[in-house]
């Protein structure tokens, strides 16, 4: 026995947005959740990597911050108490057999506070639990880090692989490096309060909207942002983890030395989907596939959502994976309840705890 | 030639929070549109029957009321510059055949101003788009209306099949007829200021959330409701459209005489599809069934979103109708515009107009 066994209805995997968003719909089919997610916040990509940005998207909010929407759907969940073990990664993921024979064995077996999987996170606790509810987004993600000699010395210090507050680079000499999205909405953004902004990129051409590729050129016209250009990153120069210089190169072996307090890499987030992938569900190009009816995987009793899933039509939108919480909370109450048929009810009628 | 003829990328029938978040996707992408609505409202059945209900699963809100998610709604799609008919109905809907031709004849014929259908409406108005969105609800839907002589005179005065406002039965005898969750929750919600509340019912069972139950029946013990049992609606008196009184009868005949100001019927909505029934689409059981991927019906560029649609696995949430809306215009993008590759991108990279 390990140190510590919990019980629950369903384990979800993953505390963005849509996890979260899952538990609530758990909840209002009468099942408890408990909530694992590797970061030590809640909220995932949403919080960690654009907590400041506006998302236009989501129904009903002409326009809501990301780390904004994470505290609302947090606070929808919150009725239905679930438990959250933050900073944790699942280890193990293994079905209590005998519970399974059981059932197979008779018809619809009627103990429903039998569980069928036990649950192993990274601090040894187990958590047992009918079903589970894959919501990882994009896995346990990390940032694609460059090949820099020495750079875990800089990284929390002087190197960021994300932004947490844009306070935190006011009358700083910035360093970002990258072509997509992320380096250009940065460098835009930045430059209103930064000292200095370079974007160190090996080419001319920025994979971003046009509306944004167009601010940049502006930006860096008016003097805002400086553009080196065909440069890639070649040495950090600073001590004891503070940063002094980024030295960046041509293929030609250019140089050319830009002093800076800080250094962005913008590199995008490796898909990693890191255990799961070793749980023998079906994947494709490293997305679990589920039935889109159901968002049931391959193992019967685990379910996919949001961003980690995949189907004919798939969008990762955050907005599609609230309906996939809702299709997967219906999915599994029969697991749950196996007994009880579920009466189809609107939120407006049944209300909430 | 009619009055008028109107042209736009993709007509959406339906004014509901669905067909509203339908426009905002479709202007994400580029593509314009027309709503129309038989309501002289948008909002659909959220504006109509339950506007001032609180709704607790629509994602980020924790209660947000009918209406003012609507609100919201519009709002969300008012940077796309919509087109609003409400008040008028779909009579027909036909391809614009040459146009047709023309596309299957050559590989992606390149002209993306050339429509695909006419929508004519019942006011005549004609409007031509590349694709259709359905998202009809319950269909034009009207209330069933109970089979006594010379309701149509009351109707609109002291006869009323929702409510719009709770203020106009203030102090009111008030005669609710029916035993589902509109009857019970609207017998609840209107004791805290009718004079007196009667609801006829012609059996004891209520059909309806428990907890609902619970209050009416305390409601009914302590004065505040008087429950009509087991009766039926058998008459009406009174004159030029003022409802006097309210006759109820038991199957055996004994006979009750209600004074009223109000009757309200709650009998539920008649599910009726009316012209789009004879549209040609595969149907199933009073809905339109879809290809889950694309939400595509049976005919080429008419797609179905919502509480109208049905796939394997359908839940009719509003939320899982968003989502809904977010595909259909992935899946109609190549319509609107045919040599256009679609770049994905995130609503806080894109932004809004």
């Amino acid at each position: 026995m390990s140190k510590q066994t919990l019980n629950t209805d369903v384990v979800i995997i993953g505390a963005g947005p849509v996890g979260l968003f899952a538990v609530f719909e758990a909840g209002m089919l009468k099942m408890r959740a408990h909530v694992i997610d590797a970061l030590d916040i809640t909220g995932g990509q949403c919080a960690a990597l654009y907590p400041e940005k506006p998302i236009y998207d989501i129904p009903g909010y002409p326009s809501i911050d990301a780390l904004d929407l994470v505290k609302k759907l947090e606070a929808q969940a919150a009725p239905f108490k679930p438990v959250y073990h933050l900073g944790e990664r699942v280890e193990k993921i293994s079905r209590i057999e005998e519970t399974r024979n059981q059932e197979i064995g008779s018809l619809q077996f009627s103990n429903s506070s039998i569980p069928a999987f036990e649950v192993t996170t990274s601090k040894g606790i187990i958590i047992q639990c009918k079903a589970i509810i894959i919501a990882a987004g994009c896995g346990a993600f990390g940032p694609n880090r460059p090949p820099l000699a020495g750079i875990e010395e800089y990284e929390g210090k002087s190197v960021f692989y994300l932004v947490r507050q844009r306070e935190d680079f006011r009358g700083k000499s910035v360093v970002i490096a990258g072509g997509g999205d992320s380096a250009v909405d940065w460098a835009i953004s930045l430059s209103e309060l930064a000292k200095k902004v370079y974007v160190v990129h090996r080419r001319a051409k920025f994979r971003c909207a046009p509306e944004s590729g167009a601010r940049l050129e502006a930006l860096a016209g008016s003097g805002k942002v400086e553009l080196v250009i065909p440069y890639q990153l070649d040495a950090l120069k600073g001590d004891k983890g503070l940063l002094k210089t980024v030295v960046v190169k041509t293929l030609d072996g250019a140089v050319r030395e830009l002093p800076a307090d800080v250094l962005l890499p913008f590199f995008g987030l490796a898909m990693e989907l890191g255990p799961i992938a070793d749980w023998g569900l079906g994947i494709s190009e490293n997305h679990i596939t589920v039935n889109p009816a159901t968002l049931a995987t391959s193992e019967p009793g685990i379910f996919a959502i949001g961003d980690i899933a995949t189907y004919p039509g798939k969008l990762k939108l955050i907005l599609c994976g609230f309906s996939e919480g809702a299709m997967a909370a219906h999915a599994i109450y029969p697991l749950v309840h196996p007994n009880e048929a579920l009466h189809f009810e609107y939120s407006t009628t049944k209300g909430v705890p």
